[in-house]
């Protein structure tokens, strides 16, 4: 089976407005797939519906909505869909806790938790029944540990990475690709956005950071495949590395 | 400041109905605490605050629902909050995601960390402001990775580990004391009934469990203080162990 037969017709990228998510459209579109954007706003989807090179279908939605992901399935169930990349998830706040009223971090924990359980349902039970496909959810460094100013938003993107690692175990045998995707720091708006003018160094570019998605799909339940880079060091260690990382974002 | 002064003058117990929750209710009496238990059931709740030797208030809810944390918030508006302990979270289930209608999920991830994250930031605010107490959020050996037959469970778990790591860092310097409670396989009754009559050694006593957990509230950002069990190893290498362990539960 080639890329486009094993993960196509059409794929769906949640968050494709910018970045890694739009990175990602443009490549499956490259690669023959065609593709449904979903974000907010209309007028970026079709932006980067424009620079896709494949059939696109574009859905404006709040991902952070309780009823986002039977929408999303409503609104592609004309489709054949093989692959879904949940790529929504930044946290525009980077905030600390209680300096945030709890309904921000409700909506952050339904975007990147409760419309991903909808979703993998949904696509993970077609996908299965078909035998093929994948399904990418987009973690992050911060899954490996909580420190200060990243609370809810770390608590999510574990509850993503240990989801993606579940489904992995149990579609892998029933031909569906599940992969975690753990990104690092990467140059994409979201992050400049935060970063508000400091400098970073290092930061990947969403190109590459999109194929090595594209490139790994197969080879689950995570890339990078490795394990936390913090390895077995007790708890109050790896909050307080996490803590002095997330402070220099707040200095 | 002495145990009661510190943490009380009353402790909300959320999941206080059997197990850990019920035996740090009535440790808690014993300190000289009062108690807010809370549950499901009101004739279960009854039976345990019979067995807690200080003051205490039963609130029959369901945690699961979308207005518990702020039903709970309003049913302990006129009491001094010291401690929370948040101990629901078992996995009833603990089956194949896709073998479970999406609801029963959503529901799980509902009580496991929306109405958390609405606790810890009505608790969390009013401790912070006090400027002394605590806040337990309990956890499971199954944050450390995904698995078959572990889906949503370990991944509210793993969020809820996050969430205290980082709660930790911002409230400890206000004089909260937040601790992510990871239990290992305990022998109570939500775990029993996943066993369904299996043998199973070297269970934990949910007592000796609750004592840890009264003598380390200060000892955050875990208890156990140690890191995780799998160290650096691969993540599918994680993924593997964690689905056999769980498939012993299924054979």
């Amino acid at each position: 089976m080639d890329f486009a037969e094993r993960y196509g017709p059409w794929a769906v990228v949640a968050g494709a407005s910018e970045g890694v998510g739009a990175a990602v459209a443009r490549q499956l579109g490259e690669r023959g797939v065609d593709v449904v954007l979903v974000s907010r706003r209309q007028e970026t989807l079709d932006e980067v519906a424009a620079t896709v090179p494949s059939r696109t279908r574009t859905i404006a939605l709040d991902l952070s909505t309780a009823d986002a992901a039977s929408a999303l399935a409503e609104a592609t169930a004309d489709l054949d869909v093989g692959l879904l990349v949940y790529n929504a998830g930044a946290d525009p706040n980077a905030a600390l806790f209680l300096d945030r009223p709890v309904e921000v971090w409700q909506g952050l924990l339904a975007r990147n938790c409760a419309t991903v359980v909808g979703l993998t349902h949904h696509f993970g039970g077609l996908l299965a029944a078909r035998g093929s496909g994948g399904m990418v959810l987009v973690s992050s460094g911060a899954a490996w540990g909580g420190g200060s100013h990243l609370a809810v938003y770390s608590a999510t993107k574990a509850f993503d990475l240990r989801l993606a690692e579940s489904l992995w175990a149990e579609l892998g045998p029933r031909g569906v690709h599940v992969l975690g995707m753990v990104l690092g720091e990467t140059d994409t708006p979201a992050y400049r956005r935060i970063l508000a003018g400091r400098e970073r160094e290092g930061l990947a570019d969403p190109e590459d950071v999109a194929r090595d998605m594209l490139a790994n799909l197969g080879e689950g339940p995570t890339f990078p495949p490795d394990g936390t880079p913090f390895g077995a060091l007790p708890r109050r260690q790896v909050v307080e590395l996490m803590s002095q990382g997330a402070s220099m974002l707040h200095s």
